[in-house]
């Protein structure tokens, strides 16, 4: 789907795709090395449970246990994607607004469904941060991210909340949350909020792109909407299997571990970036997701050279709001970090002439 | 979803979960013993991929060339279930017709897309046989099943294919077609036929109902409107990996050798049955699916006192076109159609007081 010239359904994957599975994957926002053996081991129990239809009733308590909510407030998707499609399709919603730059995939499901969707641009200037009074007051379905992907930037649940209306959806994905430590800004678990959805996914974390998880918070009656829109079986045993695991007690102190090293990782990162100020590389921020968003001159041609020196990194003009200067890159450990600013060294090289 | 004195949202895995795990399934329409442990193996090691988002590539190419169709021609999709409501929510249809008793959940998606659905009920007196003329003319979307689920009926693909109009879109859901031998009547693969959409599972053959995969094939244009109705990544990686294992060569001989035993054990379990006609048992045939549907007086219960005995059979009156004098029983080996016959023996025997 191409709309005023950002194609919404381009996605990191398409770029270590094809040619691509030999590069060092800085594209893709999912954590390295994942999913972990004890996790991939579990999931390989359920598999001997195939036949059977799946039944997500402990799987969905074992979440709601986690947010210390009750099942009613709880849903189980084939991902952060089919909610979206659920969001758009399920929900009576006249002037759905997007706050922008962010994930493209609710205003494509929203388009997908029908609707006409307006646009909220956070600016650069302004650290990409929310302001509330930038939204329109006759939006009754408000979609943001939070921390935003891809700009990384934490909005205070504070400026999120003060977003609530009678009448109004506030849909906040917290996809990356679990990557911020503390949960810090989480609105996930909150009841005070009218309207509010939030979204989760064990994808990032966890590693699970491939099988489709992830999870709506929301008030019982907009679960129940949500709800019958999905096909029947709509999450698969593995999956289901999955869920429960991630959302156990071991799980989320490994998730919380996880966390922190993000955070030194990504300072090391920032830190190596900040040294091609002088080329004019600037760093939105501050970051707090398990990425940070570039601008830099001549972005393009510096991706099309990292990609020949082993590099994938994501292009960031397929983002309402940016253009083809900005970049989206994924962290990563100390030692990968280290050889892509080399590789980012000889990449904007020829940018110095 | 009830309508009209119907739970189309009752399936038979509902009758062997929670104080039914004891049983002895005769109630759900899933082989016995699978999945096999090569496919189970097959789908283990899809698991080391789990981090990648899925790509449907492979496994789209392979159920095509299964079928002799391009690409452009099939849609991968979570299950049958995923594709009665990608047909219900993106097609354009003003007067969808179903033809009873079958599986309900089109029907159920129909209603919760918003659609108003006409119903043809088929006869016990006519076999359960297709009436090509009791479809109404203005029909612009009939959905029909072959073999059908409950009644086990085979129609001729002729006699489907009669029902293509100009302007209608003519679903035929053949998830139990793989397990008719030589998958005679199959409408699959077909191109001649204006408006066909054939929807199959890899669920039942292959007892992967818990992952969740299933195609659709139809014109180019069909699965284009389909496709954009799915979430991204609608197929987890898991369930390509069965997909592109359920299709091949070795594969399909394994399921023709299964369709042939299940020939066999349903002429036992047929014959067995037909030594209660002085009870008033009927088998409504002839069966030609996994499983028949049977009539006979009390049979509500008869189902309960087969439960006490042991054995969970599928309760035939959430079927629009049945009530509740009929039930629905799963061809199963030998071994256990002869307990199974034996039990129904014991269940009948208080009705001939």
């Amino acid at each position: 789907m191409r709309t005023e010239g950002h194609d919404l359904r381009h996605h990191g994957d398409a770029e270590v795709r094809d040619d691509g599975s030999a590069l060092v994957d800085l594209a893709v926002n999912v954590r390295a090395d994942t999913p972990p053996a004890w996790l991939r081991e579990r999931i390989a129990e359920s598999l001997t449970g195939l036949a059977a239809y799946p039944d997500g009733r402990v799987a969905r308590a074992a979440v709601a246990a986690r947010h210390g909510l009750p099942v009613e407030r709880v849903l189980l998707t084939a991902g952060a994607a089919e909610a979206f499609v659920l969001l758009a399709r399920a929900l009576k919603v006249l002037r759905p607004v997007v706050v922008h730059p962010q994930f493209t995939e609710p205003e494509a499901a929203l388009r997908d469904a029908g609707h006409t969707v307006d646009r909220v641009l956070l600016r650069e200037e302004d650290g990409f941060r929310l302001d509330p009074a930038a939204v329109p007051e006759d939006a009754d379905l408000v979609v943001i991210g939070n921390p935003t992907n891809p700009t990384s930037v934490l909005h205070p649940a504070a400026a999120i909340a003060e977003l609530a209306r009678p009448g109004r959806t506030l849909v906040v994905d917290e996809a990356f949350m679990d990557a911020v430590p503390g949960e810090r800004e989480a609105l996930a678990g909150r009841t005070d909020v009218p309207g509010l959805v939030v979204l989760r996914s064990l994808t990032k974390t966890w590693g699970l792109a491939g099988l489709r998880i992830g999870y709506v918070l929301a008030a019982p009656e907009t679960i129940a909407d949500l709800e019958r829109a999905q096909p029947l079986w709509p999450v698969s045993t593995p999956a289901l299997a999955a869920a429960e695991a991630c959302v156990a007690p071991r799980a989320l102190a490994e998730a919380a571990h996880a966390a922190h090293h993000v955070a030194v990782d990504r300072a090391h990162l920032v830190a190596g970036l900040e040294k091609f100020a002088a080329d004019g590389l600037r760093v939105a921020g501050p970051a707090e997701g398990p990425f940070v968003l570039v601008r830099l001159p001549k972005a393009h041609a510096v991706r099309a050279h990292l990609r020949d020196l082993g590099f994938a990194v994501r292009r960031g003009d397929t983002f309402p709001g940016l253009d083809e200067e900005w970049l989206r890159l994924a962290v990563r450990d100390r030692a990968t970090v280290n050889s892509f600013l080399r590789a980012l060294d000889r990449a904007v090289a020829p940018t110095r002439r």
